[in-house]
């Protein structure tokens, strides 16, 4: 494969959405082939299973339901929308990724986080991104942010000790992984962050010529 | 727990459906606590997984998303409905249970047992049947009877080298489990085959007078 994959993780409230769309149209505008996608989605299949995950009524929802419907629509998505991506040699922008599924069901659910990875590890058939900016926020700023929208869904919705466990999932892994994973802080302007992404991603590709040597071919 | 759980599993038309429900029946008239229901399915949550799983216009789902759907729907009917009715003492008749999974999608789509295996340990929290009816037929008799149904789901529309695979993985579960499958020939009548299910329970509940010592409380 020859395209890039990069990754926007972060607790709810972070800005990832809005620092997608920014770091996508920057890359546009510099030339580059960008495809951004999200998860949970990003097919039909995936649509309708972030449909089930997210509807505020399925307040049953059993964790390890959870978990497997996250990876079921992951595991579409890889297949049917990511790896024909890269294979085109597209860089690949995601909203959430394995990451978040560590994060939200691994720390936030406090289920083993060894099973967590293996589910994934099957889902993705092995892709981890080349780069995953994680914009961090504390907690209760992340909350003042989402309160700010209408309606919020099923995981939105659960407490604070919850979404604090999820917070340190994510810290916890940019410092197992730091090679992969850039922390920012996204406590700041927009602007602010963005230049930040931009910034690391120009250099990070320059250091970092050879595009793509992936586990899958 | 201090209930029963027995399942049914077989190749599509080997008649498990219409078995369950005689069993049922007769288990009723014998004054036993029945709860009858089936997989994929069994909950709100769950039926809506086997919506998205049994389109027939669901042509491009990966293997792996089937995989983990099926297990997706099976987590929260375990949590949701079998283990409830379990704890209430019930004797629980279940359409399709991991052997299922095993079969189809183990063997039927070539995929790793072991990982198979591994995540629907994770879906059932490792909930085992008591005792298993596998209801055995002839691929080739088998589609016979199917093709006298109208319209096919995603899965029975598969073709005869899928369903002789998933014909040959039920019946190495059967040789690997001999104390908890039992092997039904159900290439013969309704009541004939109704009549060998009811006698293997009497007796084999009579040889086991101790309800239930699970590995889950």
């Amino acid at each position: 494969m020859t395209g890039l994959f990069i990754t926007f993780e972060g607790p709810d409230g972070a800005g990832k959405t809005t620092q997608v769309e920014a770091f996508s149209r920057t890359l546009r505008q510099k030339g580059y082939d960008v495809l951004v996608t999200r998860e949970p989605g990003g097919t039909p299949i995936s649509d309708k299973i972030r449909a089930l995950l997210l509807d505020p009524a399925h307040t049953e929802m059993a964790h390890a339901t959870e978990v497997l419907l996250y990876a079921a629509s992951r595991a579409q998505h890889v297949q049917q929308t990511v790896i024909p991506a890269l294979k085109r040699g597209k860089i690949v922008i995601c909203d959430r990724f394995v990451d978040a599924s560590i994060a939200y069901q691994g720390y936030g659910l406090e289920l083993p986080l060894e099973t967590v990875v293996e589910i994934n590890r099957f889902a993705t058939a092995g892709l981890v991104p080349d780069r995953t900016y994680l914009l961090d926020i504390p907690v209760s700023r992340g909350r003042v942010r989402l309160g700010q929208r209408d309606g919020l869904d099923r995981i939105e919705q659960k407490g604070e000790h919850y979404h604090t466990r999820v917070r340190n999932g994510f810290l916890e892994i940019a410092r197992q992984q730091p090679e992969r994973v850039r922390l920012i802080d996204a406590d700041r302007s927009i602007d602010e962050v963005h230049e930040e992404i931009v910034a690391d991603f120009l250099a990070w590709q320059s250091a970092n010529p050879i595009r793509r040597k992936g586990e899958i071919g």
